[in-house]
């Protein structure tokens, strides 16, 4: 299986990239990889890593960069020599190639996904779904994130489908609990585009459990949650931003006062752990859902094990053939 | 002043209510209250408090009760004779009467507050406005958190104004750092809604700083943070949905072993010190802004500290003459 990895743009380019990339050849042996970037930086770091197996790793030199400050459409349009256009270009083109990861500006790596990879056929807009952790150890898929800040039904629908599908092929669920992010559990509860969505999700052949509240959105009682991208948004940083906000606050407090300290320090092992669970370990990267190839967009300060992981889960989609059950509902549809 | 307490419609009534109606009237020489509800059953209550101080508590008797299973604008029109529909037609009708707080259902207090108690002139849609905690022990009010799911960019604009008028009225605030929830800081940032508000806000004599992200709305960068009711409500959602996750984890953490629970003993007062910050302390009831008469909706399961509070919350409002500053900055429009 060959994957295709932009080893530029992100906060710890190249070399979190070509470690993890080094690693995932070590761990799986069916594994191939084309590397995109400065092919000089790439094969010295390789060096330095003393990494051998050269047959399964390929380097397609590209000078560029699309930065976070790049226009989007202009960046894939114009830096034809960047690392992720060329990436791109090698994911449409070669027939054995399943996908590609980034960790590059998250506006070019959507535009180039819809533009350059195309969406698979009637699949209205591609959406990014990134997978959040649960407190009952489980995972859901949060779709779309904000690739789509203005929706129409027919996407909610479409992104439904696609959520689905999504959790059936890396996860092994049977029957995934689809919900659409709403204002209250109710049936009437909603927007207008929540109100036109509803009847559209529930002819869907997809286990749809109604309308849901962002209060349960890591309770575990959901595996997909739909919602245009700018509520997603919202969704994804409000509970980002309340978990930091706590850390720091509980930070705060363990160093009040000599007892807490002590408190602090016995601890310290159970608190690590519990972060741990809460992080993006499995699956960190996001997924953009919709396109003919896959495409996984990581954190951009994404680090080796990230990066790594961010490659096995383009392998786990492409082994649940992911594309494939998408191109199949939508032509059920 | 004069301030009426809707009695029934919550967890804890009217016990709670009469408890909380005592104890304001004890903090407060100035403050005098209508309690409205079963006369006998009110009576029986403040016999058994020793409540003494009759001339400053007039109690009107309404025998019917509006629930959480009522439709809301039925209710308003047809429940005459529930404590809420009362305590909309006191505070509407008798001059001397600042507002009322009620902790029946939220849905009829927002169609009772626009339909009863009239909108400020010129103001479109009445807006429900909580105050949150923020990470430096300040305070951040969203508005709109659910009353509109669907605005207009004009209604985004007096949410503004009047969200600035609320935390100069009850805090004091001399600019408060008014910002557009959006998906991003940039200005180009956001969806239709945003897109067309922005510049509507940006002409506002207020201290209007822009876009900003979920992610911040409680670092305490923003005093005022406005959206449509419908990502209001996904916002104050997850941020409560994440807290009461991480709590349950780290209690969960706190048990997991020996160590651990030794640590959970010496950090507890810490920890109890931090979530009380965290509480909804101070203003704990959400204001419903816009309405010709002070209107504070608390939480359906509020105790007597918290009734209280909402009843100190109308005083400061009107102390801080937020409907005079509102109907003004209307007037300016």
């Amino acid at each position: 299986m060959k994957i295709v990895l932009d080893c530029y743009g992100g906060d710890n380019s190249p070399l979190a990239m070509i470690q993890g990339a080094a690693d995932a050849l070590a761990e799986c042996p069916d594994l191939e990889l084309i590397l995109t970037g400065n092919e000089a930086e790439i094969k010295a770091e390789l060096a330095k890593l003393q990494f051998s197996d050269e047959k399964r790793l390929e380097i397609v030199h590209a000078p560029e960069v699309i930065t976070n400050d790049d226009v989007p459409t202009d960046a894939i349009r114009q830096k034809r020599e960047s690392s992720m256009v060329k990436a791109f270009e090698i994911a449409k083109e070669r027939q054995d190639v399943v996908g590609m990861v980034t960790v590059g500006s998250t506006g070019a790596a959507l535009t180039g996904g819809t533009l350059k990879l195309g969406r698979i056929r009637g699949i209205r807009r591609p959406a990014l779904a990134p997978v959040l952790p649960t407190v009952k150890g489980g995972w859901v898929c949060l779709i779309d994130c904000g690739a789509n800040v203005d929706c129409k039904p027919e996407f909610l629908e479409q992104f439904a489908l696609m959520g689905s599908s999504y959790m059936r092929a890396i996860y092994g669920m049977e029957n995934p609990r689809v919900a659409l992010v709403s204002n209250g559990v109710e049936d009437k509860k909603g927007n207008e585009l929540v109100h036109a969505a509803f009847p559209l999700l529930a002819a869907l052949p997809i286990n749809f459990v109604g309308n849901m509240e962002a209060r349960e959105a890591l309770s575990g009682e959901y595996d997909v949650l739909v919602c245009d991208g700018f509520v997603g948004n919202v969704l994804l940083k409000s509970v980002e931003g309340s978990i930091g906000a706590l850390m720091k606050l509980l930070k705060g407090a363990l160093k009040s006062n000599f007892r807490s300290k002590m408190g602090g320090l016995l601890i310290k092992p159970a608190l690590k752990k519990m972060m741990k669970s809460l992080g993006y370990g499995e699956w960190a990267a996001a997924a953009f859902l919709g396109c003919n190839k896959l495409l996984a967009k990581a954190h951009g300060n994404a680090d080796a094990k990230q990066i790594k992981i961010g490659l096995m889960q383009v392998k786990a989609m492409a082994e649940g053939q992911l594309t494939e059950r998408i191109t199949a509902e939508m032509e059920k549809l």
